[in-house]
């Protein structure tokens, strides 16, 4: 009771992430995220008007002078108040004596989530009256001073029904919903992972932190930058989408080992779950090869990993791009669990079932499947329908489903036309059990992975509601996968190229060849680091040679080359062999976090229409003073029409 | 002679700022730099693809195969060469024999700057040819293999002469500024600086390193703040000057310590010496007052502190802003020296002279001095002449010389006029010697401190110039200035009020009615941390009022409390009491490094006009791309007429 339900309702979140532990705790728990990074615990009440805080409070205490400062969380018949800070909470006895009466007067009338300072004793609590559900629960504070620091104001809902609220309403009064525990393990579990990565790459590999500027000239096909007029007419600064040049150019400049914790700026207009601007862990190392970032950085999550979780196994294990593609559908997969795809082409090289003859007649043609464990018992029948649905809708491909258990083939005729040989074939390469369903389809490589992939995110969620546990929730997998092709074509104009990544990525040593033969087929050196089928971070060996950069920019992609006349240059003038990583903040946190969006990770993010919905950014500006940058508004015309009304 | 001109000019550069050593040395000042943060020394040839740095190798390495990569600093009769990294120089021997014919190629063919990699072994120098000057200077590497790596294209002029050049020389050619050890020494110590700084808040007292945004919407009087259009018609984010709003907004949040290695922006076109963008220590707590802000940051500063320093001592001296202005004429006082300004009003209560009885006749006016320690010996006739012009230019104020050697009073008839008791008198309140020169002024109390604030500066430096040691240049004086005004009169208009720093700055606690009755004499609760001279931080307990918050921004300040309905609200729902404060971290690393300009320690500064000299930023947008953010440019009318032609 001690515990609103909003309040236990973060207990629970919090205690997702910890080790199936039956009875989270709030202050152990931090404590933990606290020791990982340094000998001692911070002094928290170092500088500051109280001699404790809340949360810390134990029996260790009992009898001690203490001074508190604190939010009302909770009062109870005028006679207990629970105080919360970061740390905790903590029970308060209001002094029923005549001559404590200005004491109580304070205590009982400031309203809920009020500011108030106390000081008093910490006391045991009367015996029965412990609290083992609450982390102070063992004490109280006998109060003898009391002073209202700063009232509350009647909130705009009740406070303990606030999570259920809409995130616009959440995103509104951030500053309130700062205040919950969730919001304070996520922020802080933050700042100490970054703290645990400096220590890493400062302290332990001399690693270099270097601020690179932010206003910065527009980069070739450098849509979505932002652009910041600047007083010179018609001139603009562009806000970069990394730092990638600048990390490049202080190789260059012989600085050897950088990193950044780099604001990045991305305007994709209205996109769920991205945010204007980001956060990267920029890094960037001379003389170095793949495998080189790749041990930096296994040891670089290792050594920040919390401590609350399954410590981080390294190696990660490595695929190739094209092996990702076969197996899981994705450049991203999620590694998790199994259900991966199999090629089958071979089992059906006679077969008798019009769809996959066909396909496997064409040229890359094949026929692929995916085992769903226990699909029989968990799918029903119109998931499957749905299923096939959506592989005509979407990849304009059929779904054989197949059940081992012969008599439950809804809907699917030709099944019959598999033979028995084909089937035992088919359980021998799947390693099918009794219960499980495969899905088989037949086409192009490409596309039959493609699908098949989708179906087993999708067959993992489905499982998922349904009660199967798929995926442990615990579990943190983490994958390389390497070899990504150097090209890709132009979505417009299929005949011409463009960087599959930027076109500063370095060409695979064994494929330099093929830039001047077949430039499509060659791979790269980039590489991606995966975690739980997202992609958190990719970098790649940078190109250091300065006429194989101009031949890639100028000749394969058909880019101005005047616009980056100084990186090239920079790449003549002694450039080492370099090559670096990004690892995206954010989303890298809300996986450790478990938390349903990136906006839970960041103090004060924006709506997916970027907008800021507490203080109401973008605004208004007044004509004049966007005459110093010599811009004008160009209203549309049909919203001219509206402002005339 | 293995040491070019321009490096042994960093090496001088290098050993200023270190405790008047005669030897400095590049590699022990780095280490000392690097064992200052941790327990040992950074890995710095970890993931490489070398085993160790050029500048690490020492006799203790004699007999080990070692790989090196780096630039050719050097060479000479292809016979040596010197190879260079960030860490130091080490001399390679060319192999003469016919068997090694192809490294010695390679090694006699790179141009000067190429990258390349070798591989021998450390060997000692024959007797006779170790050189003490250079950390390696007695050992040599043995090469067997070499690899050039990249070559270096012809310079656009000599490296050894590019310390000569313009500044804008360098600034375009930043990669190749940066590989100089000055460079290099900049921003490393900056990056030391910054984690020991983390360390101490982060991990000694339990702040929390929290991102704010930095596209927000525009402030009150927020001129000087860059503008980012929107894909909303009319609406702009604002790149604003601070996180001031967010870090107050933290505290509401409950989040108690946060810190930011804050980007900030400022728009303020040309002017030197600044940057638009720039970076501050960014600092917030609840429950606290001014004297913990204040030991918070002198721990810091004394934590953080570069080892090759004398060390901070603390606590620093504080003087309020009255006094500072009454003793140095200025709000950030030079404390590494006397030459205060003194009173000597009571010296001419009858004084024949006009111009003091004049002044002195009038309200606030007053007679000042400062004493010139062997102004009589350093100073000209001419430079008394300079002085009297800038005081009569400037001030509109007379300055008296006044020497004690009576028959040197040049120009100076009226200073006959002094009676011998009022020489003895101003002699004993100014502690003056045989050689001293008083400099006096008469005329109202707060002029007449700013131009003896003013000329006591320029005499310093004068005298400086002529060889005197006034400054000790190890000499790092810390002092705080507190108890500011709250309110300015506005420039334009001066019976409205500005406020003197922010409007959400705390009135001093005496001073709360003054608010109501005659606010302009009400103090605040700010304050500025000042070194040798230079504002290198400010900050304030804030208001955590929102009633009194609104009455000073609404009735006071007569600002328009809508744009600020976000911060008023969230100070009405439960704010703390709540201080903070902001370094500007470019200044302080400028003045621990001793560096000239800001600009030295900034890895990819702007021009004084805001360009980025390098890559030629801001730069111009093609139309189409404006469209999305529905602005247009406005040409001025004569640069119309231009581009017609």
């Amino acid at each position: 009771m001690y515990f609103p339900s909003w309040l236990s309702q973060l207990y629970k979140g919090l205690s997702r992430p910890i080790r199936r532990t039956t009875q989270p705790i709030w202050c152990s728990l931090y404590r933990r995220l606290v020791q990982s990074s340094q000998r001692r615990n911070p002094e928290f009440n170092s500088f500051a008007v109280r001699t404790n805080t809340c949360g810390e409070l134990r029996s260790s205490h009992l009898g001690q002078e203490v001074t508190l400062c604190g939010w009302i969380q909770y009062r109870r018949q005028n006679t207990f108040l629970v105080l919360r800070d970061f740390h905790g909470l903590v029970q308060v006895v209001i002094p029923q004596d005549e001559s404590a009466a200005s004491v109580k007067k304070i205590l009982c009338e400031a309203p809920v989530e009020s500011v108030v300072r106390v000081s008093g004793t910490v006391i045991s609590r009367p015996a029965g009256q412990e609290n083992p559900k609450m982390p102070t629960g063992e004490i109280e504070i006998k109060v003898k001073t009391a002073e209202l620091l700063n009232a509350c104001k009647k909130l705009p809902f009740e406070i303990k029904d606030f999570m259920k609220k809409t995130e616009a309403l959440r995103l509104q009064y951030r500053y309130l919903d700062l205040r919950s525990f969730q919001m304070q393990y996520n922020l802080r579990l933050r700042s100490q992972m970054v703290m645990k990565m400096r220590e890493y790459l400062c302290n332990l590999h001399g690693f270099v932190d270097i601020e690179t500027p932010t206003l910065f000239k527009r980069t070739p096909g450098g849509a979505k930058e932002f652009l910041v007029p600047s007083r010179e007419p018609g001139k603009f600064y562009s806000l970069p989408q990394s730092p990638q040049q600048f990390k490049q150019l202080l190789m260059v400049g012989g600085l050897d080992r950088y990193f950044q914790v780099a604001r990045c700026y991305r305007d994709e207009g209205s996109r769920p779950d991205r945010q204007p601007e980001f956060t990267q862990i920029d890094i960037e190392m001379s003389f170095v090869d793949q495998t080189g970032i790749q041990s930096l950085i296994e040891g670089l999550l290792q050594y920040s990993w919390p401590n609350d979780k399954d410590p981080v196994v390294v190696p990660f294990p490595t695929v190739t791009f094209t092996e990702a593609l076969a197996t899981y559908g994705t450049d991203k997969p999620d590694t998790r669990f199994g259900m991966k795809i199999i090629d089958i082409s071979d089992v059906f090289g006679n077969t008798e079932i019009g769809f996959l003859q066909d396909a496997l007649s064409k040229p890359h043609g094949t026929v692929k499947a995916i085992c769903i464990p226990e699909g029989a018992k968990y799918l029903k029948r119109k998931d499957i329908e749905s299923i096939r649905k959506f592989a005509a809708d979407h990849f304009n491909q059929e779904i054989l489903p197949v059940f081992l258990n012969a008599n439950r083939n809804w809907n699917s005729p030709v099944a019959n036309f598999i033979m028995e040989s084909q089937r035992l074939e088919l359980i021998r390469l799947m390693d099918t059990q009794e219960e499980d369903v495969v899905l088989l389809t037949a086409g192009e490589h490409n596309k039959a992975c493609s699908l098949l992939g989708k179906l087993r995110l999708e067959c993992a969620d489905l499982l998922e509601t349904r009660g199967m546990v798929l995926r442990d929730p615990t579990l943190f997998s983490f994958l390389w996968v390497v070899d990504f092709p150097l090209f890709l074509p132009k979505e417009e104009n299929p005949r011409e190229l463009e960087s599959a990544h930027h076109p500063f990525t370095a060409p695979h040593p064994s494929d330099i060849h093929l830039l001047y033969t077949e430039p499509k087929k060659a791979r790269s050196q980039h590489y991606d680091l995966v975690l739980n089928g997202n992609e958190i971070g990719g970098g790649s060996i940078r190109i250091h040679n300065a006429e194989l950069q101009r031949y890639i920019l100028a000749t394969l992609l058909k880019e101005d080359v005047k616009m980056l006349s100084h990186l090239l240059q920079a790449l003549d003038y002694g450039a080492p062999p370099h090559g670096g990583i990004a690892l995206g903040l954010d989303r890298l946190i809300c996986l450790v976090t478990g938390s349903p969006s990136i906006r839970d990770v960041i103090a004060f993010p924006k709506s997916f229409r970027g907008h800021d919905l507490m203080s109401n950014a973008p605004d208004s500006i007044p004509p004049e003073e966007l005459k110093p940058y010599h811009i004008r508004v160009s209203w549309p015309t049909d919203s001219k029409a509206e402002r005339a009304h």
